[in-house]
């Protein structure tokens, strides 16, 4: 059983390897309560990966280090494991299914390790990793059903406590359990009034099913874009553990979670993936009883697609009504876009396209439908604008 | 004359007030070079400007600071002025011109400011924040040509030289030149063998002109989506301080600063502005003699609009090869899009639009143009997805 003597010692061995990442206030993300964020995102590797992996390989015999690590990964933890045996100066293979996005291949690579793409899904790169290290006696790092790797992700319970005093709760992101195994059970130990929560994305609930189950159990497929914590097998360590130290698991949704790492991105001016923003999502739309207290959430990591933070960006700024596409019936005839592109100017917006529609076979055949984006302040501008605009007698048939 | 003790003063005055923010490495952002970060973007308001408006105010009489302050600003330093003003419990009135962004007047006064709303330009507003002044008595913030501002930024440089040991040298952005300033005065007086560079932009570049000059003189206009540093008039005390202090100072484009945005966010999971970022891109793009060596870029500020950073990502995946549009000439046939897409799909591409165009007079009339928009992995799969369509009789018209 792991205890807190084993998490000191994974924080010294990680001393000169792990970032002591910072603690930022958060004032502004939710009214009311005392957040601060523990940066992870900004660890090396940009995620906490990195402190399990090397405590775990810490922990090897000559022999056994010797004899080289081996895992399966497409993500944070091929990172992790990458750099913390290049640091050892430990031999590693990691098995990637051949349809993992090349930047992760090369980002794993330039970190010193073998990667080795296997033909087919995450599964089969999983049964041949573990088929490698029964042939060659390398050792198979488990992502997070390990008790050093756990004891690893753990150094972050110890440094909350440190850094920041008074702390009344911390949230956790979830996907197999190491990092809030780790976690909780280091300030639970230390002081027991702190709570620990954690938060799954909805589509990805594999603990929480397992906790209200009342026994460990899988899921049969995983959907939301945190593809780091898109778990379908708890660990039975880590399900045992959350069990013994958790006060509760909540979840959050796919949108929720995107609101998160916009807020991130505009107001703390750091990049968060899904899975390292799932912790402020909970805090941010009211799903723990946090009112008024001192709360840390871990950021967990910050490897997102940059095409997909576009996607997030451009999703949260038409739900924040900061960017709109309007579509205008006009009476196919001269001077009707300059009307439109006045009435939008007093109303102070921005035009960022513009086009026109000819086709819509629902319109009488001389008339044609305008689509105008528009950069705006709120929705309270996007209202003014159709109002603007009906009382110069077009019509906004559709807003998006 | 601005001397180091005074700079320790201030340091003092903003224990409390001031993050020490990280110096977060950065290993993979310009090979051959031993880069780190200095983030004040992460510092509390989102940029440096905290720092010198706080000390400035310290040194305030309580006469003065019963009469409050004024300053006119619709960036950084109005924020900064801000809240120091708060945490001093001094009366701040901000002066913006009226059309400044709604989300900087609700930042500023949410952070206890008074903002007068004044009809015109940035001058209209410097004046009237002047007459007031004069009026009421209430003492004037210039953003940077104060001896006990350019202190307070000044703190930035004690910090570096505290937190790293063994710099090279330190690369700063310079406006008006109250940062470059402070950070050069600390750090030649305690080691003048640690070069001091400075990075205007390219459409900004007023304290580089003036050096070349070899006098002081301001710019007629600058143009440069890095508002921070858009500044047309150098102070005078801090273009006495350059040419006394600073080794040199370069200029970045508009595009560089872009590339230095996207990658400070994709590689380092932080969020820079133009402004803050220009120190990255100078070292990115080679304008300094610092290869093989340590060296601590100062990354400025944070505050930057979503919709522009949008349009920075977008930018920057389309220049690196991520993201492209391709209008393809199609004979209007049926299965010429399941052509397309098929073809696309087997080079690994993900489509994320499509629009047909009937209308291009060049085209004959049965044929059509298809605009099809992109998520790619690099230039090299965009030319693979070029060369597949014309094996298979399609014309590939233009690509953006």
């Amino acid at each position: 059983m792991l205890t807190l003597d084993k998490i000191y010692h994974a924080s010294y061995v990680l001393r000169d390897i792990a970032r002591k990442t910072d603690i930022i206030a958060a004032p502004t993300l939710v009214p009311g309560m005392d957040l601060h964020l523990k940066t992870e995102n900004l660890q090396v590797t940009g995620s906490f990966k990195l402190r399990g992996a090397s405590y775990m390989i810490s922990k090897l015999s000559d022999e056994q280090k010797a004899a080289g690590i081996i895992t399966c990964s497409a993500g944070n933890h091929a990172q992790g494991v990458a750099m913390a045996a290049t640091k050892a100066g430990v031999h590693a293979i990691v098995c990637m299914p051949d349809g993992a996005p090349i930047m992760k291949v090369e980002n794993t690579r330039r970190l010193g390790a073998e990667v080795r793409l296997v033909p087919g899904t995450y599964d089969d790169a999983h049964d041949y990793a573990e088929k490698v290290a029964a042939e060659t006696g390398a050792t198979f790092v488990h992502p997070y059903d390990d008790e050093d790797v756990i004891a690893g992700q753990g150094t972050i319970g110890l440094e909350i406590l440190d850094q920041l005093s008074d702390v009344d709760a911390v949230v956790v992101p979830v996907g197999g359990g190491g990092l809030i195994s780790g976690v909780a059970c280091a300030i639970k130990n230390l002081n027991p009034h702190v709570k620990v929560y954690g938060v799954q994305a909805d589509g990805a609930a594999s603990m929480v099913g397992a906790v209200l189950a009342g026994q460990w159990q899988t899921l049969d497929h995983v959907a939301t874009f945190a593809d780091g914590i898109a778990v379908k097998t708890p660990g039975t360590i880590t399900y045992d553990m959350v069990n013994q130290y958790v006060d509760q698991i909540v979840t959050v949704t796919d949108d929720e979670i995107a609101a998160a790492i916009l807020a991130l991105l505009e107001r703390q001016k750091v990049v968060a993936e899904g899975a390292g923003a799932v912790s402020v999502a909970a805090c941010m739309f009211g799903k723990l009883p946090l009112e008024g207290q001192r709360v840390v959430a871990v950021v967990s990591g910050g490897n997102i697609d940059v095409n997909i933070l576009s996607r997030v960006i451009t999703r949260g700024l038409v739900m924040s009504g900061r960017n709109a596409e309007l579509s205008i019936a006009l009476t196919d005839k001269p001077g009707q876009l300059e009307l439109v592109s006045s009435l939008i100017a007093k109303c102070g917006a921005n035009v960022v396209s513009v086009d026109y529609d000819r086709f819509d076979p629902s319109l009488p055949i001389s008339d044609c439908i305008l689509r105008v984006g528009l950069e705006t302040r709120d929705r309270a501008q996007i209202e003014l604008i159709k109002t603007a605009l009906t009382e110069h007698g077009l019509s906004v048939v559709a807003e998006r």
